[in-house]
């Protein structure tokens, strides 16, 4: 390491699919001073954030706790403590993430029937019905907001489907939670995990995740070990609970300081007051690339406000489109991923970074470069 | 959250089994704006994090990537990447972070030969000698610096053993990189993982590792999927490497700028000079805590410079002893683990608080404290 490249980080506007932006607070927070994952004020701080957590999800659940890994180790977390070989899984996808969940479960022994929807629609409840009709899961899972997509799926619906099969209900809300509602116990949601890096605005390396009461009994009645001591929820409610705490591993302190901050900042500007945030700023901006000839993947009905899906138009290069907000106005958005690399654009307005300004920024910078690019075409 | 707890943390000088201090110019780098993480700039810095990686560990493996979770994940992607069922496994252990390695192994369906050594010495290569030339194993484990005892295990020796008997060699080197010299390569160490929250002064939430061609042929060639999505590395390092990346998951990216300045900070005082620094302020250590009466639980010739187990002496009530060093001094020191419990305090001088100064404040309180305790006992 000859030079020092921390000292050339250029300060981007991320607008994309994750990371989001993060508070001037929430870094505050993360550059604390770190104190023992043991000392009775740490677990003081833990407390809060499960507290929190349990506020934000909606759900009473006792365990609800900030896995220490990103996102993708809670939907780890979620299969591997609740499938053991031979149990059967239906997946329900729409996009990359229920794909992952396939390839998660099916690694653990599952017997996996993966029911695929359109990319960009929905999951259609009345198929969902028809399938619980026929056979009997173990688990039933499904992706509330489907970041490679757009799509919001009706897991309310389908949660009281699931519940009333007798089947385990497993929600990914990775990119809902902070965004808009996730509301755990209502859905019946027997497991459900997130990610800090979305509209929780706080840098990624935690997983928050929730089991219900009738999951752990599946976690804690299971014929085998969990197949991860890493992330097993045996040993981690030891280490995040009760009365006398068991060491585990060391959880990431300043990751943890960062996420108590994104809660607490959620909390004090109201988290419906945030939603109503997310939905003003995804209507201007559906607004504004609709002035400029643009179209979106979703139908309106099932569009998630965090995560804005736009069709590339005729003669843009997307790539270049992107390269170009990047490198010229410092924005980062996101291109398409599977079947849709190419074909869509991909908008996040998450967390601390879903403002009016942010998107009249963005607008005027796609303008700008788009023009250029036809300007070029017709020339 | 009706205050900040963030607020009032108390600002501690960690002399524990870990976390350690941070120094000031990491945390900085953590609270640096976070980028994309594919933003091409932050693949620089991905880049260059591997090869500091690489040299740290003094090791050509390509692959040598740091995981997107603690130490911890570091023991689970070890063996979760190279066990499959029915797989004989040798744990050389003597202490809580082998008697780990058997569960960790054991979950995976390995078949679990655990050799135990006395606690607080080490593990004996003439007693290896004979168990490879009794049967053969596809891997033997083994922690290089004991984080419950204190103890060097004699590595290098037993490595070639190991590399001559046909087994891959997996060392935990979680408490020793960047305290004392990590050879892999001379070792012939085919899988060797670390934390960041020890020596590399860093916090808790990155765990570096590296894996030897035959470690990789291994993981290439498995009959059956690495049951483990989020640490296979199979995945990992189409995300971490090569010509295209291929996206896995979302890289805490703010832990990857401590890292990075982590070690930065190592190269710029110099690896050599930074071990030496480790030996200089464990003898000014020792030598305090003997003109105090106190002995150490391990030989001489065994001891690791940056976990210094201390015997309790009789009469002093070492829980008391480590309360009131955090409540009145704000020290954090560990206790004994497993069967050492109440019976040894464990003092951490990792890192950035590897120092002369501090040594002697923690002396010093440590003197007021028994005096005291010693005191009451006689009235």
């Amino acid at each position: 390491m000859k030079k020092n490249y921390l000292e050339n980080v250029q300060d981007t506007l991320l607008l994309g699919a994750g990371p989001s932006g993060v508070a001037p607070s929430t870094y505050r927070a993360i550059s604390q001073n770190i104190i023992g994952h043991l000392d009775p004020y740490f677990i003081k701080i833990m407390e809060e954030i499960k507290s929190g957590l349990r506020d934000l999800m909606q759900t009473k659940n006792e365990v609800t706790v900030p896995l220490s890994g990103t996102g993708s180790s809670g939907m780890e977390a979620a299969f591997v403590n609740t499938v053991e070989p031979g149990d059967k899984v239906l997946i329900l996808e729409n996009g990359v993430f229920g794909n992952r969940m396939a390839d998660v479960a099916g690694r653990l022994g599952a017997v996996v029937t993966k029911e695929e929807f359109k990319w960009g629609t929905p999951v259609r409840p009345e198929r969902v019905k028809e399938l619980l009709a026929k056979d009997h899961y173990k688990i039933v899972a499904i992706v509330h907001a489907e970041t490679s997509t757009g799509v919001c799926n009706p897991v309310c619906e389908i949660g009281q489907m699931v519940h009333d099969a007798g089947s385990l209900y497993l929600v990914d809300a990775v990119t809902s939670l902070g965004g808009i509602p996730v509301e755990v116990d209502k859905w019946h949601a027997d497991i459900c995990y997130s990610g800090t890096q979305k509209c929780l605005s706080c840098p990624p390396g935690a997983a928050p995740i929730t089991f219900s009461e009738a999951a752990m009994k599946v976690v804690r009645g299971r014929k085998t070990k969990v197949p991860n001591w890493y992330l097993d929820m045996n040993l981690l409610t030891h280490y995040w609970g009760g009365n006398k705490r068991v060491y585990h591993h060391t959880a990431p302190i300043s990751m943890m300081y960062a996420l108590y901050q994104a809660i607490y900042n959620i909390e004090e500007e109201g988290a419906e007051n945030v939603y109503r945030r997310h939905l003003r700023v995804h209507r201007r901006l559906v607004s504004g690339l609709e002035k400029m000839g643009m179209k979106m993947l979703v139908d309106p009905k099932y569009r998630l406000p965090e995560l804005n899906t736009v069709i590339v138009p005729k003669g843009v290069d997307e790539a270049q489109l992107r390269s170009q907000l990047l490198k010229r106005y410092h924005i980062e958005v996101s291109g398409g991923l599977g079947d849709l690399a190419g074909k869509v654009i991909r908008i996040g307005l998450m967390g601390y970074n879903a403002t009016e300004e942010n998107v009249d920024t963005l607008l005027a910078a796609m303008k700008e470069i788009i023009g250029e690019q036809l300007a070029q075409n017709a020339a």
